[in-house]
């Protein structure tokens, strides 16, 4: 019997423009095939958002988001606010007011490689070959959110870095049951050596582990795990951390998976599951129709495995990407010098062969 | 003619009891070859000054550092701290304390691959081959030094991350100047897109690059610069961070190094020099006689070049530590399969070699 679901599309920024149309297809084929029915409907963020509309995240966008099923998004930024530190409303405004409006805590970022792909990283293949990591990146606290101070004169800033106890509760229990259900090693990341922040997140892991006993517990600081994430990426299994420190490990981590266009993330908590790419607007190409749609598309896959526990439609996902790969079929991002140039494709001939 | 110096020794924790002794004997090395005449005297920091004197920093080591014209520095750290983060007295406050005594405000960081170890990274020799980093990271402010805070019965911890105009200006100079006499790049790392620190750091940053027009600059999101230092590391010169980033980036960036071991770093500021390599007190194999005592020795030749003024002599150095690489000698961090047996030693016998 096929499901019903209503899915919020949100390209939101740059090649979020141009990729996430693929994965939504992708989408759409699935329903076809196996008996579903999802409805799609479309909404603004970041700095399409604002040009429109002033806002980075418009009351619409929240209203359909709080009444879908899921969310697959695309990317978010755009250079004027990087090259201009003093613009006071800001792409990126949207996106971590919606994770914080939906409660999106959890930010699963899995880091396997596609043995086709090996060629493709700067990492040797021996090294690479078999890494496969789940990381759980808290996302609705640390100093992300934390209050947000500037002089008036521009002589100083600060931001606050902070968690409270029950967030780093809710997660690290998340984190603990995906290592369970894999090969039962954890590691959480943090810096207790100078944080008082992460002195606590290290505590309350620590207690949380106590009730996973059959888990293998390892605490690492930032800086090391920033190094072993290069020198030895298969001691990993389940990688713990806090929201900063997540967002710089699953950038760096994305060298293991070949290139950062192939990275999908899960953002769940108590509600509405959201799906993004780890890639952002890439305002470099885009525009140009050479961003690698597989990451929208694998990204559509986690939707369907978490949001709708449909993990035989997920499956069939990702292994028509493994298929397009195993056919020889790369965008730029990650074609080595051996493919030839007619196996070289754009985002939609890309996206094409996996649909 | 020869010069006087006073050096004050510091080994510390850990490995840092087992290596800084080379730094030293390749300081006394250099002194007689040369007709130079340099007086040690040494100090407790960390763990063992907790220890002996429930200090991490006791006020006679604050005291011979101040009259010393320079300091080598080995590790810092304990595992029982590690597991324990309830515990109020660390070893790491001795070296934060020591930073900011000292106003050893820019922390230097070389990123070189000597030759004969490109086979011991864990990056394709092609990506690594020529790559050339030198990294400033800022070494007495942001959330290493900003106001900490937690609540009584643990229910939430907070640190402050915060910069002032000036913290920022004076490290930018120094990086400023450093890319002019090299290769004329200069990326300055941060998270604009978030942060309000960092939105004062780029800002700073775009005005003192303004005075250097001839140097190229360029502003880099730490998740994206985690990601290329891995990707691409040849499209670095000069690397501008505050503290946290530059912890993480240059952990990160040992790899391309091949090993931790062979990193050294010079904090440099107002007045007193302090030199160390990057490896922490790696406590899971102290006392075992296999650290890398490379490392240590590097940041020797780095206090004889910076804080001495004595080119040659650092260089002199630096091609000790090569020409025993290129005799095939080899600690175990460093050595790939291919190394025969008995050209792997151990901290002495290197050290020793290098001697
Ligand atoms: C765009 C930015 C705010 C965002 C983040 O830092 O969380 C991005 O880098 C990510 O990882 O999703
Ligand atoms: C030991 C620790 C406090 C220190 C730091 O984080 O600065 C170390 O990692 C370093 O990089 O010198």
């Amino acid at each position: 019997m096929g499901i019903n679901k209503k899915i919020l599309v949100i390209p939101g920024d740059g090649i979020g423009q141009e990729v996430t149309e693929w994965g939504k297809q992708a989408l759409q084929a699935i329903a076809e095939k196996h008996g579903h029915t999802f409805s799609f409907d479309e909404a603004l963020m970041g700095h399409v958002a604002i040009e429109a509309t002033g806002d980075p995240l418009p009351q619409e966008t929240l209203d359909k988001a709080r009444a879908s099923d899921a969310i697959l998004f695309g990317a978010i930024g755009h250079a004027k606010y990087d090259n201009d530190p003093s613009l006071k409303v800001r792409p990126e405004q949207g996106l971590l007011k919606i994770r914080k409006e939906l409660g999106l805590y959890a930010n699963l970022r899995p880091i396997r490689l596609f043995d086709e792909l090996l060629g493709a990283s700067s990492i040797r293949p021996e090294i690479l070959s078999g890494a496969d990591i789940l990381f759980f990146r808290e996302l609705t606290g640390d100093v992300y959110f934390g209050e947000k101070k500037k002089a008036e004169d521009g002589s100083w800033a600060s931001d606050l870095m902070s968690y409270q106890r029950y967030e780093v509760e809710r997660i690290a229990r998340k984190a603990f049951e995906a290592a369970r259900a894999r090969r039962r090693k954890l590691c959480s990341v943090d810096k207790a050596n100078v944080l008082e922040t992460s002195r606590l997140w290290r505590a309350v892991v620590q207690q949380i582990a106590a009730e996973y006993p059959d888990v293998e517990t390892e605490h690492m600081f930032i800086d090391n795990a920033a190094m072993q994430l290069v020198k030895d990426p298969k001691r990993f299994d389940v990688v713990l951390t806090a929201n900063l420190f997540g967002d710089i490990l699953t950038d760096e981590a994305s060298q293991i998976a070949g290139s950062m266009g192939m990275l999908a993330s899960a953002s769940v908590g108590d509600t509405t599951g959201f799906y993004e790419p780890i890639h952002g607007s890439a305002h470099d190409i885009a525009g140009k129709g050479i961003a690698n749609p597989l990451a929208s598309i694998l990204s559509a896959a986690l939707m369907l495995e978490i949001s709708f526990g449909l993990k035989d439609e997920a499956e069939a996902l990702v292994k028509a990407v493994d298929h397009t790969l195993k056919q020889g079929y790369r965008t730029l991002d990650i074609a080595d010098k051996k493919i030839p140039n007619d196996f070289v494709l754009g985002t939609s001939a890309m996206g094409g062969k996996v649909i």
